[in-house]
């Protein structure tokens, strides 16, 4: 049995944030009904990169996914969405603010159809509040949000995290919401709205920028890979390439001096603690750069790491696949699928003793499961499904 | 009520993953035991922004909990965490993997004590496979999970996200495997153990990159703030500074181009379609370039946003301050905290309808509930509280 083992997911979400709300979800056991355009599905369908057609983008999100198509400007298509709210627990749609309820199937018409449901949304600045309704992408979120003026080096231009991580963070915070009202739904018997913003997330991770600006007055900016506290926090240059050590308390410090041979580094009363060397870093990384350009970054990897100091190299994606531990751990995983072939997922973080998760079964194609939907769910019959069909319903 | 009212958390975590995950929970209505060490408390406790010697930092992420000191290395002091873990549905850790089982309070241990315990760690690695008992600090888990090998400008160094985004994640992660274990708790009656790993979750959030890699071959690198597969999707630099605009389709693009009264780039064949756009990015965004230095940002943000089209202003964090969507989100809030006074705290972005989260105290001082959880919930009495405390105890 998995956590989430019987509870029924009506997901009308699409492209990312959503979607990786009901991967997580299916990884740990909902059914999850996708609700795609008859014809072109999910936008993210288009995405790259392709295999024979099919977006491998797609095919990693929307593995353990049932996909039917319905045509939501259809009213026949809308009775069967309430009819699958009748026998669901969980809506999850990530429109723009409004939508549902110009297609009249708002939040108010669902609830009142199943009261224990729960709506689950997620956007771009939230179901209220003055912006509600504006356009909302990754990367305007990561400017909006602040994150961007205090993530690059400290000559750049402010810059954006590689990965969309405002929808991939509203994606989580929405699954951790859906799972705390779950377990409120077993307390009180109500379902209830669940409605996550991409700009609230944004905020909600800045850690320490926010209270140092009101704290102390100064404007946060960016500081390369440096810590604001914390030094030596930093990346340096090897012979070859870069590599990254933290020595987050003194004794770290004083231990890397050692390693280095280095006693007058050590004895050096500039970094005789954490907040001098915090204050002199800039001496010190002088030092420390001369020092460690002698040597390739596997050759200071493998010195530092013996000694128990946190040091790591800088990794490129394709490496990531040779990596012991995320093996070991069930994070890269091989799955097959239909048409792509034999293909590289990552799985789960959430590691559960119990009920762990996993991954059921490739993303389905388009509309593969409509029939088994109607049919199993709702009791509806064939003539009816191929009348539906013609007419564009489905 | 408020969703998780009633569940009692004993949390033993330190600085920023473990107790960003309790503090999730305070939020949605846990009771927190903290657990500190005497004298000097959660390393945190010392880390700047400071104010009247109270760290803010600490004072935000510490939030609605209860403090209690213990010194785990005291017999007596482990007989408290075992009584206690009697009376909690679950606990939080973030030691280096075999710290718990060193001091004999491991999973097995208080698993023998309470069958229905949820025993949740956060650690670098996680509590299994060759790298376990290894050294990780945020940054460290930044350069190894790739995050930093595809975040920068394309002529810059690997680069951090300027927030403890590993940390972070891993808080939020954990928080929602500990809301997954409740909820299958309350279905088959058993507690399990929840293990998060800052490096599984580095490569839960790199997106596209890694399938990119597996798909193509090619290796994912910086880009800088553009998309790779969506254009126009970049920063420009204004009159006065910088701004970004996301085009995400083929429409906002054309519309665009009616707004700068640029029919010629909108009719141009090159630019056609979004894949074009992608493949002649360069000769577009000179055109792009010339077009938007001519005004500031507030003007283009003001004229685009009229025209629906994603833009914004790469805003820094004193300017959050003034966001209306955040206020009316309850995402800035004023705390009154006793030593700092009055401080902006962040909201949570889990906005619940019927059992909203919302911040109930301010952080606690050490130890400032050691008397009142001993006396109320393991109904120890005063003399033996003041011997533990002659005693180094408490």
């Amino acid at each position: 049995m998995k956590s989430l083992t019987g509870i029924r997911v009506l997901d009308l979400s699409r492209v990312l944030a959503g979607p990786y709300c009901t991967m997580m979800l299916a990884d740990h056991g909902a059914e999850i009904i996708k609700v795609e355009l008859p014809g072109t599905g999910d936008d993210s369908r288009a995405f790259t990169p392709m295999i024979e057609g099919e977006s491998v983008y797609f095919a990693n999100i929307n593995r353990g996914k049932k996909s039917i198509t319905l045509n939501l400007k259809s009213p026949d298509a809308k009775e069967v969405i309430k009819k699958l709210v009748a026998k669901s627990d969980v809506v999850v749609e990530n429109f723009r603010p409004g939508t549902m309820e110009k297609l009249k199937l708002g939040y108010d018409v669902l609830k009142g159809i199943n009261p224990k449901i729960i709506y689950a949304c997620g956007s771009g600045y939230g179901h209220s509040g003055p912006w509600t309704s504006k356009p909302a992408y990754d990367l305007v979120i990561q400017a909006l949000s602040g994150f961007m003026s205090i993530t690059g080096q400290e000559n750049s231009i402010p810059t954006k995290a590689g990965p969309s991580i405002m929808d991939i963070l509203t994606g989580i915070f929405l699954y951790a919401g859906i799972t705390t009202a779950l377990y409120a739904r077993e307390k009180t018997g109500l379902g209830q709205k669940v409605d996550v913003a991409m700009l609230d997330c944004g905020v909600a991770v800045l850690e320490n920028a926010l209270m140092r600006y009101t704290t102390t007055g100064e404007v946060p900016l960016r500081i390369g890979n440096r810590h604001s506290s914390i030094t030596p926090f930093e990346s340096f240059k090897a012979k070859d390439d870069y590599f990254v050590i933290a020595c987050g308390n003194d004794n770290l410090f004083f231990k890397m001096c050692e390693v280095l041979e280095r006693e007058d580094i050590k004895n050096d009363r500039r970094f005789a603690t954490n907040e001098l060397r915090t204050r002199n870093q800039k001496v010190l990384f002088i030092l420390l750069r001369k020092i460690f350009e002698e040597k390739t970054v596997n050759e200071w990897v493998s010195i530092l790491d013996a000694a128990g100091i946190p040091v790591a190299p800088i990794i490129t994606v394709d490496k990531l696949l040779d990596n012991p531990q995320l093996k070991a751990r069930n994070m890269l995983l091989d799955m097959n699928h239909p048409v792509i072939g034999k293909m590289k997922i990552t799985g789960t973080p959430i590691k559960l003793e119990k009920t762990p998760g996993d991954i059921s079964s490739p993303a389905p194609s388009l509309g593969q499961h409509t029939e088994e939907v109607l049919k199993n769910i709702l009791n509806i019959d064939d003539s009816m499904i191929s009348y539906w069909k013609k007419n564009g319903v489905l």
